[in-house]
């Protein structure tokens, strides 16, 4: 155990009172541990797991058909259709609801249908949720090229048909270049570390698709996650596997056309109780106000980077996002000695840095949870 | 209300004693309704309910971070394809965990990667389910014939790719024909009212590949569901988009390979109180007796098909499944007559035939069920 006296003090942040105060004593997992990972998956608000054992026990008494069942799914569904598009600074219309980041982007790559010798460009710093996909493509004969993430705007060339990179990389917490607003070729943004994290507007990113999770900043169930599609992408994509949900005339059999809208890419089925626990946690985050979570989230990370680094940690470069990263002598023994002390973070499995721990804040997270994180960290 | 002297009893099926007595008391909704609607979905048993909300809570209470969480997350899947095996005949490895059958179908579809001029054959009795993602590929060039359910098998041609179809027909309650099992071209079988409720052997239907949903015979939570793929369809087909759990290697970048084994086609995430609700409820009825179950259910069907033609009623040609499907002056009204009457069938949306009631009978269902629905019937 180190010595709670020679540690250095966390820098004055935003404090928690008020809405955010109010915020954290909605987390049950908070009064015990100082939760510093839901860039793996959020802390859960004890008023969405209510709402999901309100829906579960709705079910099991009345049985899961007819119209009342299907309109509360429905009306469930656009709830969080519209608390996802708020987040993500779009209309409605233009969400799609998916399972994960993960769905979302499989959803764009396989409604693009690149043929061999075209090219996606992607960067050095993704996640297998994406690489996994892109790897599929290049099983197609898809080319896909690897540019440094500082990079990625420079990189696209004359058969570039998608860049497809993070929004706010998993591994350091930097923000991919501004520059990709510019480009005349479809964005698809991997956003997640993104969405319900930092502040956000598709339209002011410039991005043709944007890809979030459900389960992390926006402390849903997971199975849960959005899809953003530009209205103009629509025009010319095409929706790789329709289910009933997403058709504009289910009963056309063959004939049967998508919705115009973002519903074209939705997933089959969201269960009653996923929605209703992820609608009510968005309600719960809302109630707070998403600027004070912002700015109190983001502050908080840079002064957990300040002081790591005044700790002598080599702290990744990285940018005003939630996500703090740094190298331990032995990640997996720190991450270990941490949990003991009921400090929640996590080692990155990363092939090339294999001694790298993140730490990840909410706009529920307190400087005392910092304190706690460098109280447990070894020397 | 029709007069209880004027309906004919039902012909005499097994009863529902020992075992399937003691099943039908584990669904609450059964103490109230006559609920004949599995095909939709499945009524849902206090037990699967009760682990649901344990994992809720537990989530709720320990976070969802660590190695705890994932490797319970990780039993659980490995329980409900374990339990998804048993039902298809199969062995686990073969068997991907999905979120639909829809979504099943689709990433068999997206995985041949058919070329414009290649053929799917498919049947005129359709699920939308199906028929969505076979109109996506339409759209992308591919020819889609439909041929008469009962002929499917002599409509496949030098060009065609695939026959897709129906296990059984969700209009009518027949059975694809067993000539399927004899041709040389895949087969993928939409299984939705097929997995659950009837005796299930993929081996010996000889079919590529087979989509089940979770929700209906297996009484799980919506957006659950499984797809078979055999090891041979495995060597030549391509996963579409596979995410983390679907990589043999998730950490080697673009060289990452998909499982050889069926996980290649898991959906990325499916959450720890899905996983838990789902294979909780395989194990209520497992408890009873699944051979017990087909039996009761396929005999109550045929009852119930039986008597309404003594009643005057057109009944669907069927087969020795669950559903039985019958013709209403105003099938609308009738429906919204026996649900007041406390039973629960359906209209068929089907736009040549508007006037179609289907009612589900399961294992839990009883001769007092049909009693009650014969009672509330139009004259």
């Amino acid at each position: 155990m180190s010595d709670p006296a020679s540690h250095t003090p966390p820098a004055p942040v935003a404090s928690a009172s008020g809405g955010l105060a109010e915020l954290r004593a909605r987390f049950p997992v908070l009064a015990r541990l100082a939760y510093l990972n839901a860039g793996t998956n959020g802390p859960l608000p004890a008023a969405a797991v209510a709402a999901a054992r309100e829906q579960l026990e709705r079910e099991e008494r009345d049985g899961r058909a007819g119209m009342p069942h299907f309109e509360r799914r429905l009306a469930l569904a656009q709830q969080l259709r519209e608390g996802y598009a708020a987040r993500l600074g779009c209309a409605p219309a233009d969400v799609a609801l998916t399972t994960s980041t993960t769905d979302g982007i499989g959803r764009v790559l396989l409604a693009l249908d690149l043929r061999p010798g075209e090219e996606i460009v992607t960067s050095d710093e993704e996640h297998p949720g994406l690489l996994g996909p892109l790897a599929a493509q290049r099983a197609r004969g898809v080319d896909v090229r690897v540019a440094p993430f500082a990079q990625l705007a420079e990189a696209v060339g004359p058969r570039t048909r998608l860049v497809a990179c993070s929004h706010v990389s998993w591994v350091s917490g930097r923000v991919a270049p501004a520059a990709l607003a510019q480009l005349d070729v479809p964005v698809l943004l991997d956003g997640a570390q993104g969405v319900g994290a930092v502040p956000l507007d598709v339209h002011a990113l410039g991005v043709a698709a944007y890809a979030g999770s459900g389960q992390k900043w926006l402390c849903g169930p997971e199975g849960t996650g959005m899809l953003y599609v530009a209205p103009k992408l629509r025009e010319w994509l095409r929706p790789p596997a329709p289910g009933y949900v997403s058709l504009a005339d289910p009963l056309a059999g063959l004939d049967a056309v998508p919705h115009a809208d973002a519903r074209a890419y939705d997933t089959p089925t969201l269960s009653g109780p996923a929605l209703a626990q992820a609608a009510a946690a968005l309600d719960v985050l809302a109630a707070a106000g998403w600027e004070a979570i912002h700015a109190h989230a983001a502050a908080l990370a840079a002064a957990a980077a300040d002081v790591l680094r005044k700790r002598g940690r080599d702290v990744l470069a990285r940018d005003r996002t939630t996500l703090v990263t740094w190298r331990e002598r032995d990640a997996a023994a720190a991450v270990a000695r941490l949990a003991e002390a009921g400090v929640v973070v996590r080692p990155l499995p990363h092939p090339e840095h294999p001694d790298l721990v993140r730490a990840s804040f909410g706009g529920w997270s307190t400087p005392a949870d910092l304190d706690r994180l460098l109280m447990a960290l070894p020397d």
